[in-house]
């Protein structure tokens, strides 16, 4: 029996602080600049997108989580994403690490750093050098929604969970932030997530958990079939709830299931704040073969321009469904399948696809290709 | 030295008419019935989708083209694909075979046929039998441009096109109409081609002229990335001309140039007419490991609605151009990736990727996404 409470309003862990504030990295001088804070030295554990080209803070982090052990802070920013800027793009990451580590006196491999923005441009480290007073200042608990606002791009909403558990007889809280709403897609979208938790558990304990939430969660959206190069699902596990730390058994499963709940309510926040969506749509498809087809064929759909459009004109056109998974290379013939498609009139959509195949089942999340993507995309710079 | 000129006017080859009219297929009583016609019996072959769902009358031209050798007519129908339709689509498209044999007392085996348009729905094949006797009474050398017209679906304007060239010192002429302006992906498109040669030329040359032709042609464009159920590429050669039949060599050689001329000219001028296109852009991928890398980095980037959102709105973002790229599972390092982002101004777009992994090379062709598109499609039914 799991014991898991969504909590009313977003909660910090124990030993974490947030803050936001805007440093002038966007034109529109809306917050910019997040800083997580964990009192206590934290085991980190994370995902970074698949996409062969990554941004030069994905390549900092990647070589600090491989050198180091514990962390203390992740500083975000958004409005630029440092990425396809070259080696000056990892100086310049390196310089705000380094920055960060000597105002707040810890070693710079403790820190974590993350960007979303423009691809192509060169950070402008100086403005954010100059923030790193005050936002470190301004730490506090209340500031996680700050740390929110300052990481979001074309978001039109925030995107932030608590629940808190049992681990152990110990209270142990699990909070998370994201953002999200273009370049959205497996494997993972341009999306940030910064899960914190002040629970103990392994490295090997975390990263188990990470990877099984994630996979039922932010790898089965799209918004629009495109994969960002920033795209970072963090976690930091600063044991300041003092349980024993979670390593295997029933305090894993436990865990395991809140992180997924975290992650699937997150990743769902992502589809429906999708850029121009007017609907969530969600995709079933069962009697696969295996997950991995179910998957496969349910991002087909997703990812079908001409399904997405046929939702937002509340146009029930099953025939481009049976297109898209025609064309998924499974060889599934028209005898087999089954295509049924709610109604089109809500907000909520839901679609089933059955195959006839096997017992496998899988759910992907889309939203609908509205001329609101396009104003958005056309203009974004 | 090949010879070959492009005709001012497209001409039908010698032995063939064709007709079109509406039969009511179409709620905007638009043309939607074609037939193209060879006086002689013709050598057939043909390029269908890869979509493993595939419409009623390509199950029956697959069947014909195995058991007959040679073809005399074409029935197109547009409006409906009769698709999605099941056994029932299956003996539909088979009623209009047989009444069309009856009429022109031909064997049923000696009918090719074809469909564009919704998928799902029962063809209302009365409408069809219905128009036939008019249909075959009208064919003409003119008629092509009706059957033209009777092809289309949401195409803006007709696309045709004729060459003429010498084989083996006699003059010969290849035509081709095509249909096309959505659901366009390779392999191949919601695309009708359908060409017509008085040439005489082997079956296996044949098959091998149009399996060169549609790879550097129709299999190089998208327009929204969704594959149809329904793609077809038709060359019938009825031999009129009375050239010693192209088996190979330096004939084999011209014709084939000729033929991918024809496919070349259509495929862009599908990608031209794209729903809701402003743009026409060409994408070349060289300094490829070899050229299948160098088509699929080619389409990924094509099919980014994020870089074709972009394009619309003469937003010079190459970072979306990175991100397709490094999305598109070659390991494609940032230090050896070079994009070339020509003028957004123009109605012409043209995008040059050097990969420095070779020496293959690969142009693909696609449109901008356009409100005009999501009009388009949110709508059709």
């Amino acid at each position: 029996m799991m014991i898991m409470k969504k909590d009313l309003k977003t909660i910090l862990p124990e030993g974490f602080a947030a803050n936001g504030l805007a440093c002038g990295l966007k034109k529109s001088g809306k917050p910019d600049l997040a800083l997580i804070y964990s009192s206590a030295f934290a085991t980190a554990c994370a995902k970074f997108t698949t996409n062969s080209i990554i941004a030069a803070p994905l390549v900092v982090c990647k070589e600090h989580l491989r050198i180091a052990k514990k962390f203390r802070v992740v500083l975000v920013n958004s409005g630029n994403a440092n990425c396809f800027t070259g080696k000056a793009g990892i100086k310049d990451a390196l310089a705000t690490v380094n920055c960060l580590a000597r105002q707040l006196k810890i070693s710079p491999k403790s820190v974590l750093v993350s960007s979303t923005g423009i691809i192509g441009k060169r950070l402008d480290v100086a403005k954010i050098k100059k923030a790193i007073p005050e936002l470190t200042a301004g730490l506090s608990g209340a500031g996680i929604h700050k740390a929110e606002m300052a990481i979001m791009t074309t978001d039109t909403f925030a995107k932030e969970i608590s629940v808190s558990l049992t681990v152990a007889g110990k209270p142990v809280r699990i909070c998370a932030i994201a953002k999200g709403a273009g370049m959205i897609a497996p494997n993972m979208a341009t999306m940030l997530c910064f899960i914190m938790t002040d629970a103990a558990i392994t490295q090997s304990a975390l990263n188990k958990a990470l990877t099984a939430a994630v996979n039922k969660s932010f790898n089965c959206i799209s918004v629009d079939g495109c994969m960002s190069t920033n795209d970072t699902v963090l976690v930091l596990a600063n044991g300041v709830a003092g349980n024993k730390a979670i390593s295997g058994g029933k305090d894993l499963l436990n865990f395991s299931r809140a992180l997924e709940y975290i992650c699937l309510d997150l990743a769902k926040m992502v589809v429906k704040d999708g850029e121009g969506a007017t609907k969530f749509i969600q995709i079933d498809v069962c009697q696969a073969r295996n997950v991995q087809e179910a998957k496969k064929i349910g991002l087909d759909i997703a990812n079908s321009m001409l399904f997405k459009t046929a939702v937002f004109g509340e146009n029930p056109n099953f025939g481009r469904v049976a297109s898209a998974v025609g064309a998924s290379g499974f060889n599934i013939k028209e005898g087999k399948l089954k295509i049924k498609l709610g109604s089109l009139k809500g907000k909520a959509v839901k679609l089933t696809v059955s195959l006839s195949r096997g017992k496998a089942k899988s759910t992907v999340y889309t939203s609908d290709l509205t001329p609101g993507y396009i104003k958005i995309n056309a203009a974004y710079n």
